[in-house]
């Protein structure tokens, strides 16, 4: 058995769709992330967060039930939970952030526990690039494929250091803007081209309801977002997609490119599910015949016989 | 051997892009249809349209060599041909009309020669609907396929010749804009569900540099367009799409959902060339290889194994 190692936010959402209030609920990126990569991998899966004193034992429970290790989440008993408030536009392509509580945070200062010193796969979730590279460094030995979510804020406020980060990593996860921010090239191609000779082998580039690009020397792999009739609720479909791409990586254990084409349609069929409810709601709910039934859908959606004679 | 019969209009564009200017040069929806038809299909391929008397010998030749019949085309002596002048904004997805001189086409009466008024499949290029209609009334026998390319104007100006003529015709090519005008809907497979009820069987919907759907009753299909590393001039891509689907079509002679599959690649694939230079240029000069090259890039690009167990 493998272990998931998953650093990222644990937090409170609150989330206003055209459709309706969310409340405040469970959010943040190892969320998704962890019960995402559960129901693709059977293997260990660690999270590293902070948490206040205001974070429920339901939410913690959620996490117990899904055999999902928190022994690296830290309490701090003063601080509140991170917090985020967002109201999406009416096509729900766009959102405003309506309030943003850092709370604790702030004093995030990640520890690795021992038993997970030795993880076989680590997902950097969005954070600030010293703590990314700080639990890289806090490793026993160097995981077999590093991926890191990054974002627009730290290009503007941390360049060198994610730079410097993106020396010691594998995979690099983005969405479009982010990857023609990062190498000032507006074709996807020249940008992934750009991120390979920063250090990743591989990218990810995210397009939302446009799907996704995987990128691997000059390997192209496209995987779609599900055409829906209705997204109800965009949050997560992100770390939800990068939590299904590698609890598919570990649990097939092939880390190159054709074993990342498959990762890249089961984080696809996850956060199809994810955009049908608010929060993490739908993806907990979710029964392994529904995720085959839809892999069936995403097969007929791309597939086809063409003559080349 | 299969007749395809063409209307749209055969003009001159003038284009401006971040990479230079085209001068003027060969344009028009019905000129790239029909070229894109030609690179896939060897059926008969017939034209209707208008030109002026400025309308280049030149051009004429093009369509000679490619074995493309014009007896469908009226030259109009004291009129100049369709002028459209535009320039691409820097990232190329947006682009300003600087000039258009409709002047020939303003005295468009489509007139079906009698050679192709028994063609199977019939393409109606973007034109007002009642002369698009006014093709349909003049053939002899009903085609087997009947596609229909149309735009926001008629929308605004002529929506109920519009949707009069979508009672008569199988399927309609429309980019994701104009989806959501024709039906108030902002999910594209909603959107796809209402046009059925307005009257085609299937429905494309191009969705630009993110590929195209095809929607079938219950069914739908995704043909990404293929990530380029530099796209040089836009124009033509959606009309080279169509071409390309009606060879294919007329090609394999199946129509059906699988058939139209295999066609909605073949036009993706050919619009991929059509953006690398200026106008018609590498749509005219690309060679058989070329095209089934790009196949394998389209299947590698997209086609992937994943266990259900």
């Amino acid at each position: 058995m493998s272990k998931i190692l998953i650093v990222g936010t644990l937090a409170f959402d609150e989330i206003i769709t055209p459709f309706g209030e969310s409340g405040k609920i469970l959010g943040g990126s190892a969320s998704y992330i962890s019960l995402a990569s559960r129901k693709i991998s059977n293997d260990e899966i660690g999270v590293i967060s902070v948490i206040g004193q205001d974070f429920p034992e339901k939410y913690i429970q959620k996490f117990k039930d899904n055999h999902i290790d928190l022994s690296g989440v830290q309490r701090l008993s003063n601080e509140k939970s991170f917090y985020w408030k967002g109201k999406y536009h009416n096509d729900l392509n766009k959102r405003d952030t309506l309030i943003t509580e850092v709370n604790a945070l702030e004093h995030f200062k990640p520890e690795v526990p021992q038993k997970f010193k030795n993880a076989e796969f680590l997902m950097l979730g969005n954070l600030h690039p010293s703590l990314q590279k700080d639990v890289i460094l806090q490793m026993s030995q160097r995981p077999k494929l590093i991926a890191l979510d990054t974002m627009n804020f730290w290009m503007d406020t941390a360049w060198n250091e994610l730079i410097e980060l993106l020396k010691l990593i594998d995979i690099l996860i983005v969405n479009e803007e982010e990857a023609r921010q990062l190498t000032h090239e507006y074709s996807l191609v020249t940008a992934a081209k750009k991120i390979f000779e920063m250090g990743p082998e591989f990218v990810i580039i995210k397009k939302g309801e446009h799907g996704a690009l995987l990128f691997h020397n000059k390997n192209i792999f496209f995987a779609p977002a599900l055409p829906l009739e209705e997204v109800f609720d965009p949050t997560g479909a992100g770390d939800t997609f990068a939590g299904g791409f590698m609890g598919q990586i570990a649990k097939n254990g092939i880390i190159n490119f054709e074993g990342m084409k498959t990762a890249v349609i089961s984080g696809s069929n996850l956060a199809s599910f994810t955009v049908e409810k608010f929060g993490t709601k739908r993806l907990e709910e979710i029964q392994e015949n529904e995720i085959k039934n839809r892999l069936l859908d995403f097969i007929s959606l791309t597939q086809f016989d063409i003559e080349l004679i």
